[in-house]
C-alpha cells in the first residue's frame, strides 16, 4: 500500500481499503482567477490544496482531485469577470459538479468528507450542491464539513498581521493574507517585485451591474499586500490546519 | 515572464500577453476512475496532461487546469460505475463544464484551443459542450481541436505493440496501452507486481442495463496488460505528441 | 395619473409613461422564514418593502411585486431548513426567477433598477440571476443596483445600538436589528412578550451537513434581541433609505 | 395567538400550531400583466387573494405569500408579451417555483393545500409543479386542490351578467368579469372613465407566432367591459368563495 | 423528384429544393395515451397525421416526423397518468423537443411552419417551445401556426353531431369526435364492439392531486361515444383540413 | 385481441394484457438526417424500425412509437449539422426524452425493454437517459438492452460485403451498409441513379470546431456506396435480427 495522500495516485483497491477504514476525504473547491500581477491564476487552488494535504497527512486522509474552476468573480471580492485569466462557471454548473462528486464519494462508502473552499464566491453554490446530494440519497450517516479557510484565522493572528488595519475578507483578494500564504506554500510563484499598492478607486456598500470601471482596480489587487511575508503565511497555514484537524476530531469522532 | 507552461502558475498579465500573442491553450478532460489493481485512479488525467504538457512545450502553448472528473464509466469500456473510486458526472454537469470553460477562454481572446480527451466515455459530451459555447457566442475566428489521444496511434505502432492481437480501443482499459503510457510518464504509479490477466467473463456486442456482474471483470481490467512496457509508452507518447503538434500546425497555421 | 408607488396598482399605460420618464423600479427579494417566536415569517419581505417604498417615494420610483420566497436558510445565518414555516427555493429556481423578472423589466425599457435583498442567503443567486439576464440581452445602458440593506448601516449606528457587542451580520437573525426595524415598520407584528435570550449551543467557524441540533437554537433566534427598540428601527430605516437614495443619485445621475 | 389569516404575519410557532391542527393553506398563483387602461397590472393577484382570504376566513385557513409573476401572456387570452408591464416567467421558472413552495409546505406537515390560480396561462405549469413535488416526495396523505376561479362561476350567473353574450373565458381578459370582480374587491383601482370598447381586429381559432399586430387590441382589452359592475363582482366573489369552501369540505373532510 | 409528402422519405437535396421554394412544413405533436377500450394508444398522432397529410397534399407541403409522446394526461381531459399505455413526458422534455425541432427547421430556411396539436394537454408547452426557439434566433420572417384541430370544428358541425349535447372539449376524450375521426381515417383500429357508456363518477370544476379514483372512469372514456360515425369523422376531417388550408392561405400569403 | 405489433395500434387494455404477460417492448431511437442524395432523411428510423418489427414478430413483442429525432450529426460520422434536413436535438433534450419514455414503460410494468439505436451519435445520450431513469426508480427487476445494430454484423458478413475494404462504422454513413439495408427494407426510397462516389476531401483523426468545409463531403456521403445491394441488405437484416433475438433469449430468459 503506498503512502500517497492524493486520491488520484491510488489504485481502486487501495482507495477502497482506506474508505472501509473510515479515512476522511478532502475536496478542494477553488477557482482560476486573476490574483494581481504578483500571484498566479491558480492561487485559490494552491492554497486550498496546501491546507488539504497538510490536514490529510495529519488525519490519515486523502485528497480528491480539485475542482479548479469556481463561481464568477465579483468586483468587490475578486475584481470581477473582466480580467484575462479569470475562468468561471455558471452557478448551475458549479453546484451540479459539487453534487455529482459528493454523490459518488458517498456511494463509495465515505462518511467523513471535508470540503476546503478556496474562493470567496463559491460558498453558496457549495451549500446547494451538498443539499442536492443529501436530498437525493440521504447522508447514510455521513458528515460533510465545509471550511472557508480564511474564517479559521484567529483574531490574534489577524491583529498581528494587519496591525489593526484589517479591511475585511472580501477585500483580502491578492492582498496580505493570500500573498503570505502563497509565499509559504508556493514561494516560486510569488513575484515580490510586482507588488502594487492598488485598490479600487471607489468602494461602495452595494453592487452595481454591469460593473463600472472605477470599482475595479486595474491591477486586480483589492488592497495592498505590502505587509505580506512567508512568516505570516506559515503562521496562517499552521493555524488553519490545526483548526481543521481539531474540527474533524470533534465532528468525526476521530 | 516565467517559462511556466501551466496556466495556473501564470499571473493574469503574463497570461494576457501570451493570449495576445496567439499561443495555443490546452485543456485536458479526464476522469477519476478505476484502472485495475495496478494503475491509479487518475490515469486518464495523468496521461492527458503528459501529452498536453509535451505538446505545449513544443508549441509555446499553456495548459489550463484539467477537468478531473468525466462521464460515467460504461461496463464495456471502463468497467462501469460499481467500482470504488470511480467518480463520475452526469451528462449535463460535464457538458456545462466544458461549455463554461470554453466560453471563458474564448472571452479572453484565445483563438487556438486544444482539448485532450483522456477518457473514452467523454467524447459526446465534449462535443456538446463545444457546440453550446459556439452557438452562444460564435467562434470569433477561433478553432477548437479535440484529440482522443488513442486515435492518433498509428497502425504500425498498434501492430508492433499488440503483435496482431489488438482488441479494439474500448477494451484497452487499464491494459497494454494505458499501462505502457503510465510506465513512461508516471512510472512510480505503475504496480507491475499487481498485473492481472483479467477480462470480462462474457463479452456481448450490445449493452445491458443494469449491468449484470458477468460482463464486468472483478479487477476492473478489460484485457490483459502483459505486453505493456515503458518503451511502448515512450513510443506512444512521442507519436501522439508529434501528431498533435502536426495537426496544430496544419489547423492553426502555426 | 395615480400617486401609486406600487407597480401592481398601476395600469399598463400609467406604468409605460413612468418607464419612459426613466423612473427607477425597485424589486424586493425576500424570504419566508422563521424569525424566532416574536417576529413573523414575512420579516425579510416586510423590511425590504419598507425600505423600497420609502426610497421609491423619495425618488419618484415604483415598487414591483416582491419575490417572497428566497434561498434556503443556513443554520448559521437563519437557523436552517428544519423549522416549520421556512419555505425556501432551490438555487436554480431563485436565480431563474431573478433572471426572468429582470429580463422583462429591461424589455419594458427600464434603465434604473434597484434590488433590495432582505435575506442574507439570497446574495449569490441574485448576482447570478442578474448576470444571466445581462448576458442574454446586454444591459442596453441600464444599471442595476443591489442593496443588502444591513450593509448600509453605519459603524456609528452599529456602535450605538450594540454598545460594542455587535455579533456580526450572520448572527443578526431575528435579533436586535431585525426586531428594531420591524418595531418601526410593522409594530403590530412584533411580540415583545415572546422575546427569548436564545443562541446556538455551539458556534463553529465552519459548516456541518447535515446540521447537528446543537448548532441551531430551538427558538430560531441566533442572538438575543433585548437591545431592540422602535427608535433603533427608525434610525436604521432613515439611514438605510438615505444611503439607497444617495447611491441612486450617484449611480443613476438622478 | 393572532387572528392573522396571512402566513407571513404569523410567527413560526403560531404557524406550526396551525399546521398541526390540520388547517388548510392557500397559495395564489397570479401574474403581473396588462389589464387594459382601466385595471391594474396586479389584477390577477388581487382577485386571487380576495378569494383566498375570504375562503381562508371561512375555513380557519391561512394564505401563503403569493406567486406574483406568472406564465407568459398569450395574445388570445391576455394580449401577449408586447405590452409594457407584462412581466412573465419562462415555463421552467414557474413550474420550479410551484414545485419548491409545495415541497416546503408538505415538509411542514400540511395536508390540505389549495391553489388559487388567477391567470389563465398558468394552468399547465401549476399542474407540472405539483406533479414534480408529489413525484419527489409522495403526498404523505396530503391533498392539493387547484381552482381556476372563473371555472366556478355558475351558468346562471354567466347568463345574468352577459345576457347571453358570453365570449368564452379566454377573451374575458380585462373585460366584464375581471372588471366587476375588481370593482368589488379593489374599487379604487378600477378606472371607470378609461373603459374602452376594444377587441382584437381579427379573431382566429389558431395561434400565430410571432403575433401579428391585428390579433392584439391596442388597449389590451380583449372584449368590452361595459356590462361590468361592482354588484356583479360581489355576486361572483360570493359564488366562487362558496364553491371553494364546499369543495374543501368535500375533498378535505373539513 | 418524388411526390412524397413525408419529410423522412425525401433526400436532403429534394428537401432543400422544396424549402427554397417556400413550401410549408407540418409537424404533428401528439401523444401515446389511453383512448378507452375501443381506440388505440396512438389516436392523437393518427388524427394529427391525417389532418397534416391532407393539408400538405393540398398546399404542396411536407410533413416532418411526428412527436409521438406528449405532456402528461390530466384526469379531466385524458384520464390521468394511471393507465397502462399512457406514456408521457415532463414539461421540460416536451418543450425542449419542440424548441429544438423548430430551431432546426428554421435553420434550414423554412418560413412557413404549421404545428398540428393532437393532444389537449400539449398546448402550453408547444407555446413555450416556440417562444424559446424564436427568442434564441428570431423568426427571420418565418411564421408558425399552431392548430388544436378540435377548435376548428364549426358550431354547426358540433350541433349536428351532438344534437345539442356537447360536453366541452376536455371531456371529448375517446368519445364522439375522436371515435368518428378515427373511423374516418383508420377504420380498422376502431373497435365498435367495445364501446362503453362510461364517464367519471364525479365531475368537479377544479383539480385534485393526487387524483382520487372517482374522478377517473375505469375505462378511460370521459363521455359516451355512441353518436360517433365514420360519416361524422369525414365531415370533421374535411372541415378541419379546409380551415387549416384557408388559414395558411391567409397567414402565409400562399 | 389484434395481431398488431405496433404499440400505438393497441388499445390500452390490449397493451396491459401483453405487458402482464411479460412481452418485450422495443423502442427505436433514430434521427432525421441527411443520408446523401440517394437515401431519405428518415433512413435511421426506417432501418431501426425494420429490425425492431422483425424482432418483435419473432418474440411476440411490440414496438413503441419511435424517437425520430436524434443527437447532432458529427462531421466525421454523419456530415455535420450544416445540411438541409438534418434536424437534431440538444444533448439534454434527447436524454430527457429517453429517460421519460423509459420511466413510463417501467411504470406500466414492463420488464423486458429493447432499444434499437439507429444513429451513430445517439449512443452516449441513450446511456445517460437510461441511467437517469434507473437511478430515479430502480429497475424493479427490469432489464434494458441497447443495440447499435451495425455492431451486430459479423466479421464474415463485413468481409463478404466490403471484400476487405471496410472503412470503419463512422464512415459507413449513407454508404454500403445503409444503402443495402434500405434497399432491402424500403426499396422505393433508394435512388440508385443518384449514387455518388463522394468522400471528405480530408480525413483527420481528430475533431475540428467549427467544421472546416474540407472535412465534409458536399454530397453528405462519407464513403462510396457502389458495393451496396438489396441482397447484402437482406443478409444484414437477417443476421442482425437473429442476433437481437438470441440476445433477448439469453438476457430475458425468453
Amino acid at each position: 500500500m503506498t503512502e500517497a495522500v492524493m486520491m488520484d495516485e491510488l489504485t481502486w483497491p487501495e482507495y477502497q481499503e482506506r474508505v472501509r477504514n473510515g479515512i476522511p476525504v478532502f475536496l478542494v473547491v477553488g477557482s482560476t482567477e486573476q490574483h494581481g500581477p504578483h500571484l498566479p491564476l491558480g492561487t485559490d487552488v494552491f492554497q486550498g490544496l496546501a491546507i488539504a494535504r497538510a490536514a490529510a497527512e495529519r488525519t490519515g486522509g486523502i485528497v480528491a482531485p480539485s475542482l479548479a474552476y469556481g463561481y464568477k468573480s465579483q468586483p468587490k471580492s475578486g475584481g470581477g469577470e473582466s480580467f484575462a485569466g479569470t475562468t468561471s462557471l455558471d452557478a448551475q454548473t458549479l453546484l451540479l459538479q459539487v453534487r455529482d462528486v459528493l454523490r459518488a464519494l458517498l456511494r463509495h462508502g465515505n462518511r467523513r468528507l471535508v470540503l476546503i473552499d478556496g474562493h470567496y464566491e463559491n460558498a453558496a453554490f457549495i451549500a446547494e450542491g451538498i443539499d442536492l446530494a443529501l436530498r437525493e440519497n440521504g447522508s447514510s450517516g455521513a458528515r460533510i464539513l465545509v471550511f472557508h479557510w480564511w474564517e479559521l484565522i484567529s483574531q490574534s493572528t489577524i491583529h498581528t498581521i494587519f496591525e489593526g488595519n484589517f479591511p475585511g475578507w472580501a477585500l483580502e483578494h491578492a492582498a496580505v493574507v493570500e500573498t503570505s500564504l502563497m509565499a509559504a506554500v508556493n514561494p516560486t510563484l510569488v513575484h515580490w517585485d510586482r507588488l502594487v499598492d492598488d485598490r479600487p478607486e471607489r468602494r461602495v456598500p452595494y453592487e452595481i451591474f454591469p460593473s463600472p470601471p472605477d470599482v475595479i482596480p486595474r491591477s486586480g489587487v483589492l488592497s495592498p499586500a505590502r505587509r505580506a511575508s512567508a512568516d505570516h503565511g506559515r503562521r496562517i497555514l499552521i493555524e488553519v490546519v490545526e483548526d481543521v484537524v481539531k474540527a474533524m476530531q470533534a465532528e468525526f469522532s476521530l
